[in-house]
């Protein structure tokens, strides 16, 4: 790999991504566009999918041991891909972990309160995350006068794994949440995606919340938002220089990964590597 | 209750119903359609659902204790409404159990093949029940001869949830399922919903099934195979009274309980009880 001789603070060692399943694959594919020259190790831990389902309890339990997974190989950051295990687990991760710990729900949080301008904000996410109310949380935190309008769409979930991201039935279900969410708060200019199969529909989200309103909804995606606090927070020790990180993608269970790696990366996996935990 | 005086053999005893989550309220539905005097306990494992992800041997511990809580209330009958416990623990619950005990996939897996007069079947499905190959096993069981076309459908569930049961959502998704179906095997004429979600959508797959095609496609419903399985096994121990048997409904986590009991019983729940197994 081509080292800049210049910048000696350069840490080389990889970045250490974990989620529940494959959805995280997007923070990835994020991370790929942001710091391309990073190495990557990504966990996925399908066998156990998913979390939201399960009580705080067992995901605090499950993320520590995808989070010693990661440590174990040496990462310099770990990014909590999984909106669950970002609201369940984070302190107990940050403080399992003498590297700094990323979570799923702040950036995109953050993001969304920069980029709006009325601090009307809406939240769509899978039915555990809006019941948790992490992002209604991470907001408030980070500004109390936010008025945050939240929408569980579990269809969308299916619809990205089914790779029907684009056409009618696409365009159907998200304008007819598009209305839903409109019909909580027709005011909001601010739309946080959180939950990570939520880019793989972002073209189409945008498309509809822009076609309809008069002004321009800003949509913000929790993984381009978490590959951007990647960023910031490793400044001069991440990898800049001009080539193309290695990927290292394990799974414990490999049911349907090889289509949904490709849908979720957007770049063909060259293998994946089953585990135990 | 009203009691025919001259069917001493009725088993005034509840039959007992239990799932991973709400879906088997279309079992509960289909029951009171055939018995509506019995007296039915449903229980809901919905703190643990789904259990298609769950290892076989955590389904077979869960299930079992779903029978325990059915047996403690003095069941005359089990029934497993669930896909998944059916296809990992029905030989471990029929050895726990003192009663007859019916599962999900037999009965509708015996429709399909007494309905199909080219033994060309399709059974659609979520990820987990077609992944098993229950369906095809059961099949291959009564007639090594049928041939098995298996999809998996992993919108119908959260579909059927979200109520968007017709209207041009429903039609758009059920119709690109039943093309993939057609391109495994264009020549089915009975087809198995394997899945206890899907008899909310069985209006919009007969219609599109049988708007297609030049022959009639048969649409066998494991739900009201498994009251018609279970009318048979009762017998005349069935309460055949002209009256409306009491309904009790057990669940491990009462979330959007109120909402999707009605859509998925077809009347409202007079109230369900939160347990812990």
């Amino acid at each position: 790999m081509a080292v800049d001789p210049s910048a000696p603070h350069v840490d080389l060692r990889p970045i250490g991504v974990f989620d529940s399943g494959v959805g995280g694959l997007t923070v990835v594919r994020a991370l790929r566009r942001v710091l391309p020259a990073e190495s990557v190790i990504y966990l996925g831990d399908t066998a156990r999918v998913p979390y939201g389902t399960k009580s705080p309890r067992t995901v605090e339990r499950y993320s520590l041991a995808c989070q010693r997974f990661l440590l174990d190989r040496d990462v310099k950051l770990v990014m909590v891909a999984c909106n669950t295990a970002s609201a369940n687990a984070l302190s107990a991760l940050a403080s399992a972990s003498d590297v700094p710990v990323i979570g799923a729900v702040r950036p995109g949080a953050q993001a969304s309160v920069e980029d709006s301008s009325s601090q009307r904000i809406g939240v769509i996410g899978t039915l555990a995350t809006i019941a948790s109310r992490a992002y209604e949380r991470a907001i408030a935190e980070l500004d109390a006068s936010a008025h945050v309008s939240s929408l569980a769409c579990p269809l969308l979930v299916p619809l990205a794994e089914e790779g029907w991201t684009d056409g009618p039935i696409a365009t159907a279900i998200v304008e007819r949440y598009r209305r839903q969410l409109c019909a909580l708060d027709s005011d909001i200019d601010t739309l946080v995606l959180g939950c990570t199969h939520y880019p793989l529909l972002k073209g189409e989200i945008e498309r509809l919340a822009n076609a309809i309103t008069s002004r321009e909804i800003r949509v913000v995606d929790s993984a381009s938002a978490m590959a951007g606090a990647a960023s910031a927070l490793l400044g001069d020790r991440a990898n800049r220089a001009d080539s193309v990180g290695a990927l290292n993608i394990f799974v414990t269970d490999a049911t349907r990964m090889q289509e949904l790696s490709t849908r979720f990366l957007g770049e063909r996996a060259s293998g994946f590597e089953l585990v135990d935990l």
